[in-house]
């Protein structure tokens, strides 16, 4: 009676195991993980590659940039902008992760701090997005909308 | 034979119809009709109807507002700045609509004119929109995250 007790016991708490870490939303921080190391590394072409073919991109002052093509573009003129920029740290918080289907959303906070040569001040900047996921027909997790505006630095 | 092989070319076109207009999409474009509607006229509480409990709201420059409650304080904040603002013109275009079970997502741009009493000068302001959407248990579509940022004037 006693080992029947313990497995009436899981499988009662197994729903709730299943929902603390679904493969789905174990998907979404693999995704974390990649778009994370990919922003640490400045590393471009992992970033192009962690987006939908018809992804677009939301930023401030900015007309949507629609495509991977036209986000390639934008961040390749963004690293000719600033030379010798090199990420010293980066460091991202995402919240809510919500999957459903082949589609998830979430959304983060972000803290950068970029090193430039030949003495210029250091760019420290705080940053909120949100991002709409599609999980590609190979199981693969790419963004589908990203939009980034402004937080505050903490006090 | 031939009233079979009607009843055979609509049953093949039945999944197609629905592809062109699902009600899930129908659903998206009445909550954006209602959308539009509670800003045109500045109506907090039916803005703040479209809200779900657990929203997010993520605006330029300002911490995450999380829960309708803070919502709620934060738009009768907005208007107890702009006493006797009356939104003149609103203008919201929405595009990619997804629909996956019951969230869906879709991002919008938006064009507005506020006059204010007293001869001030109009604000007129253009926005880009980034909805995550939920469906809540009685059918209806409301916002489970909400970011804004600034976009370009047109020339």
């Amino acid at each position: 009676m006693r080992s029947l007790r313990w497995v009436l016991v899981l499988l009662c708490l197994m729903p709730v195991v299943a929902n603390a870490a679904t493969p789905a939303q174990s998907g979404i921080e693999t995704f974390n993980q990649a778009l994370d190391a990919a922003t640490r590394s400045m590393d471009n072409a992992a970033t192009l590659a962690l987006w939908e073919d018809d992804g677009v991109s939301l930023l401030p002052s900015t007309p949507p940039i629609v495509g991977k093509k036209a986000i390639g573009k934008f961040l390749d003129d963004v690293m000719a902008s600033i030379p010798g920029g090199r990420m010293e740290m980066f460091e991202m918080q995402c919240h809510d992760i919500e999957v459903s289907g082949d589609w998830a959303s979430e959304w983060c906070t972000e803290h950068q701090i970029v090193q430039f040569p030949g003495g210029k001040p250091p760019f420290e900047g705080w940053g909120k997005m949100l991002f709409v996921l599609h999980r590609g027909a190979e199981g693969v997790w790419r963004i589908r909308e990203e939009m980034w505006n402004q937080a505050v630095a903490p006090p």
